[in-house]
């Protein structure tokens, strides 16, 4: 029996050894789905502590329905902190970083590691599984590198296949079983077998067989979109600004046409995709002579956010005289409900305050990390020490905090306009524009 | 009784007597919607042609249900080529033209010229409407004029509105009916009669209060937003191509995200108000010292599309040996089923293929202008003489005719990927990218 055939076997019969490489946001309830699915499963990660708490059943990231699933599953993932024990591994599926280095090229270092890693320990040929983000490209680039260090044919001795994650932070659980997932292999046979592996797991109609390049250019193009129309919702609420009008009115009424859904606008775009996304995208293209110029422009307008909010509070300051006051900042992460603080426009916001000597306390009880800067424990205490509060982002705790409160006296900067409806109840309530 | 309230009296009981002044795309079917609501009506326009084949019955445009509704009350509209006899007009309903000037300014000269001939003839305080997609604050300045050079007071001897229009070519009268309407007034009061008289002939839950400013700025918006989706599809398309990559596939795929909705890439973006409207949103909010990124970004994307298509069948040609041939274009239409052909993207990759002397002929059975090139008259004249043809305009009958067509020897160029299913008939097809 060819080891194809073996393979494709053991993956039908659920007796193939997964493993998960990289336990974090997208690699931890991955590797819970599996177990549920009743998979054979090694987990490892190197972040030894992020390994030590899992096995005690101790998980950071807020994530809803995670908590459940990890009660009845984590037990059932062999966990590790390195690759000693993944020799017997028949599929390897990788959820691991791929960041900007500082050139804002992608950085694959750590897929790399892992293939090299792989290469060396695995007994006999896998299938191998890339989930993250990458560079069009970059699944073909891996599969000839694990080739090479592992002496492996590809498609004959070993198959490689992209199948990105598409899943909404904070809806990770829900989203893991209901969304559509491409299996982009290098080749037929790699598509044919990660189709198989899929359906072991997930909803067979929900399973897409391509190739890994479209696969790869269709994920990056799914996190341009949403940040392209973001970027426009922002750069209307700069010209509903500067024409004196209501944003959030402009958008209300266009949005009354049939063709038209304008995002809403904010303190700008965080998270660990969608600032990156666009830029591998423009990257992959700009190697092949390709010049992008709506995706670059979205990404200036969506990164020129935080200090639009920043110059609206300070006109703020200076028109009523309160120069000397310090400023509440209610929430730390990139959006609402999470703990994740990845490249959050609040962090940029604070930064841009700091530059501009105005001074700032913060509030978030979803998120540890104080950032370097003063952290109060209580809603009470921010509304008692700030004139000027800013909600950069609205957790469901925090609004009904908020909702609690006596804000008659409280200048309530609101981007998001997620508390507009509450304008008539502030002092005096800022938006993103006029 | 002041006029305010003799005119609202009018209004209701439907005895006001309004003036459409401009009888083009939009004016003709409003007046007609208008005259089904058995308003006295009149309809001006200084083409003289257009309003005497109108008193014949004749109509030049093409849209789903004019004929019909024409026949049933076109008679009922008293037609004029100046405004001698519109001075005993209550509402007057400006749906004038509001083009770029040469330095790309909005140029409202058409709807200054109307101002002063109503301002000289009409004999009380009328409500105008101004149904044209216009610069933000262009209402109020109109307004300004009227009272100047009639010397009647606004808000207390005239009202005056903007409602833009909101409906699409090819579909007016039914979205004439449907769709949602703005009645944007320069006052409290100007809203208030708007919405009165729009009542009169509209459904009233469609019927949206706001400002002239706000209402202005959601329509440019609204514009601007199918602009620039477009132009991320297009980028995409060139980015796909650059890759080597399907782009129609890669938007497949990125479609089945839940989130993700990324319109149809093709030859340009054509028509009367998507090439200009996001030029008049930037220069409206650049005099007031803003400067917009993004939809200018998109305006460049997608006017590049043409030159893209161009280049394609060049290299076509170079690749095979097809120097000499004559290329054929199908439809000249900005889009398909309509005869309107302003800011055409054919007439664009027409000067393209000018400038780069290969030879084409036209084909399109709706329009009637052959702007100096050959036009045929038959599919066949087209299939037999050229070997490449482009599918720039999809018509119904265009498309029906290659579908009954041999198509074997054919390569088809296909920038819409509208017959993408014929892919395995061609000899060779090309959309955008590879």
């Amino acid at each position: 029996m060819s080891r194809y055939t073996e393979l494709l076997e053991k993956i039908k019969k659920k007796q193939a050894v997964v493993s998960v490489i990289g336990l974090g946001y997208i690699g931890l309830p991955t590797a819970l789905f599996y177990a549920r699915s009743n998979l054979i499963l090694h987990g490892t990660d190197t972040n030894e502590v992020l390994v030590s708490d899992l096995k005690q059943g101790k998980i950071a990231m807020l994530e809803e329905g995670l908590e459940e699933i990890a009660r009845n599953y984590l037990m059932k993932i062999d966990l590790h902190t390195n690759y000693e024990q993944l020799g017997d591994s028949d599929v390897c599926v990788l959820c691991l970083p791929s960041p900007l280095d500082e050139k804002g090229k992608p950085n694959t270092a750590y897929l790399e590691d892992s293939i090299s890693n792989l290469a060396k320990i695995l007994k006999k040929g896998p299938l191998i599984i890339v989930e993250s983000t990458i560079a069009v490209g970059t699944t073909e680039m891996l599969s000839r590198m694990f080739a090479e260090k592992s002496g492996l044919k590809e498609d004959k001795e070993f198959w490689f296949a992209h199948c990105p994650e598409r899943v909404l932070p904070g809806k990770i659980v829900q989203e893991m079983d209901e969304n559509h997932r491409l299996a982009g292999g290098i080749s037929t046979r790699s598509t044919e077998i990660t189709v198989e592996f899929l359906k072991s797991v997930f909803r067979p109609d929900l399973i897409h067989p391509t190739s890994a390049r479209i696969s790869e250019t269709a994920k990056l193009a799914e996190n341009a979109f949403r940040d392209t129309n973001i970027a426009f919702a922002n750069e209307l609420a700069r010209i509903s600004d500067a024409l004196g009008v209501d944003v959030n009115e402009v958008i209300r009424f266009a949005n009354l046409h049939p063709r038209v859904e304008i995002l809403n606008p904010g303190l700008g775009v965080g998270g660990y995709c969608l600032p990156k996304d666009g830029w591998i995208l423009v990257e992959s293209a700009r190697e092949k002579g390709f010049d992008s110029k709506l995706i670059p422009a979205a990404r200036a307008v969506n990164d020129s956010m935080p200090e639009h909010v920043m110059r609206r509070i300070q006109k703020t300051m200076k028109d009523r005289n309160l120069e000397s006051t310090t400023v509440g900042l209610l929430g730390l992460s990139f959006k609402a409900n999470v703990s994740d603080t990845r490249n959050s426009p609040t962090l940029q916001l604070m930064s841009f305050l700091k530059e501009e000597e105005i001074s700032y306390v913060v509030y978030d009880p979803l998120v540890e990390n104080d950032f370097g800067s003063t952290k109060l424990n209580s809603m009470n205490e921010i509304l008692s020490g700030c004139k000027i509060i800013v909600l950069c982002v609205g957790h469901k705790i925090i609004l009904e905090e908020l909702q609690r409160a006596d804000l008659s006296k409280i200048i309530l900067v609101d981007p998001r306009y997620e508390l507009k409806r509450l304008k008539s109840e502030v002092e005096y309530y800022i938006g993103l524009s006029s």
